[in-house]
């Protein structure tokens, strides 16, 4: 299964250097989740070509403006454009309210439904579950209630091994064999022995979204061996203790978490407004984490697994 | 007094072809008055660098969201920009609520204060009042609670004329002057008599921001005479029922009143976005009333008075 991870804004605060607030489309497969959806969301949707319908999930992080102030227009914009379809917010306390207020100030009565999760502050919790993939809150250390979330896909079936696996099968036969059970006839001798007839399934993918925060070191465990991980990275190495002040993580903070939890590929962002130019950050956390990258407006990344 | 028009937004609904979410801007001497502030307004403020930090006065006109989903985006820049000045907002009730909640939600406490003014719905009042101008609500026929509002200079004192006055006067003599009166020496000789020493004012500048409305054909009396009226004009004569249907205006009802009203300059804007070219509208507009404009963002409308 294939994901794709498409940066839509990046900067924190206010928007500077062309930099937008905080929102990420993370696709998978045909469904598109939505990651924080900063104020002009919908103009780097438009800009980026990105087709509405198909967000069906969104997942706010905390109730800082620059990672929210977009989601009522978009809400707007998909009754504008005549969406039937059911969409899923996935927010902290408070949210709900805000969003109820503003429906009936505008006396609007949404063509479709807002199914809306509210997650439970300081504990990990699943948000949501299907067939392939689960999505776990993570608690973050910020000024008020922050969730980062924690994509998993499900463990994959084996592979069934075609070189091998020459007779006509029926689908539930394939089942078995991909459930990694051995295949029998309907007189009980072996056809196909399953580590022969199967290959091992590619191991499932994780993609982490560590939110506004500032370091926790306990976050080694629940990142460990993730392919990507999205974190914070407010500031360089200097002003490390405006960092922890303000709630807010180094890149060098965050590059030293991904080593130590040995992910694949650690993106950074929400990059404080002081920073026009961003290599200096970005070669900070790579001389600590070699696979480090800025999670720039536009910027794409692929996990193929 | 000069008084400048910045148009920061046009399009209704959702944002297309290039155009943003509606917001204007006021400049009245150093005053500068936001009228609206839809989504993205910001970033418009950014493009046209607009100095934020006189921006004092901010109206809402009514609570959809193309009017006002930029408003804590502004608020929350204000904040981290070091405002210290009153903000006054003047909007219809809920506003105060919804900006309430999402202040509480995110635990901000303001390094300034907002004002907030709730203006009276269905009934024309007066919002803002200085020595040199009054802003009133123009009740509007919306689906929900909507204002216009009308800017209006007070009546200017009288020029002294030069020539005639060469000798020197206190202030209080020339303030005498100027409001009209003769002027008297102590021993109670006339000294100069008004007429000749002064020369009548300018007429005093009245703009009108007519938001989302049907035609009401009873504005013309407000309207009379204003020198600039910005009139919403969402469809073209074609859609006439559908204007009605949807509590708006085609440019053909708006350059009727303005021409019914004898107004100096029509801004048409809050134009739907099945029209991608707006010369056809323009053009339509024009044809009954001449001095016709499109309030396209970034274009400027001087008063010179």
């Amino acid at each position: 299964m294939a994901i794709e991870l498409q940066i839509l804004g990046s900067n924190s605060a206010a928007f500077a250097h062309n930099r937008h607030h905080t929102s990420q489309l993370l696709r998978v497969q045909d469904k598109y989740f939505m990651i924080d959806c900063g104020e002009g969301t919908q103009l780097q949707i438009k800009k980026y070509k990105i087709k509405l319908s198909r967000i069906n999930h969104i997942m706010i992080s905390h109730l800082h403006g620059d990672h929210y102030y977009g989601l009522m227009g978009l809400i707007s914009t998909l009754h504008l454009y005549g969406r039937k379809t059911d969409l899923h917010i996935y927010g902290p306390p408070g949210l709900s309210e805000i969003i109820s207020l503003q429906l009936k100030c505008s006396a609007t009565r949404l063509y479709y439904d807002i199914k809306f999760h509210e997650w439970t502050p300081n504990q990990p919790e699943v948000i949501y579950d299907d067939e392939k993939l689960t999505v776990t809150t993570i608690p973050l250390d910020h000024r008020i209630h922050c969730s980062g979330f924690l994509f998993k896909e499900k463990p994959k079936k084996r592979g069934i091994n075609k070189f091998v696996v020459t007779k006509s099968l029926s689908p539930a036969q394939v089942n078995k064999l991909r459930n990694g059970e051995d295949l029998y006839d309907v007189e009980g001798n072996l056809l196909y022995k399953n580590e022969e007839a199967t290959i091992p399934p590619k191991l499932p993918y994780t993609y982490a979204y560590c939110s506004d925060t500032r370091l926790i070191p306990d976050l080694i465990e629940t990142l460990k061996g993730a392919d990507m991980v999205y974190h914070e990275s407010t500031f360089m190495d200097d002003m490390k203790d405006r960092a922890r002040d303000t709630y807010h993580t180094t890149a060098k903070q965050a590059a030293q978490l991904a080593k130590d939890a040995n992910i694949g590929k650690l993106l950074l962002g929400h990059f404080s407004t002081r920073y026009r130019d961003l290599n200096p950050m970005l070669r900070e956390a790579q001389s600590i984490f070699k696979e480090s990258y800025l999670a720039i407006e536009g910027e794409k990344f692929v996990i193929n697994t």
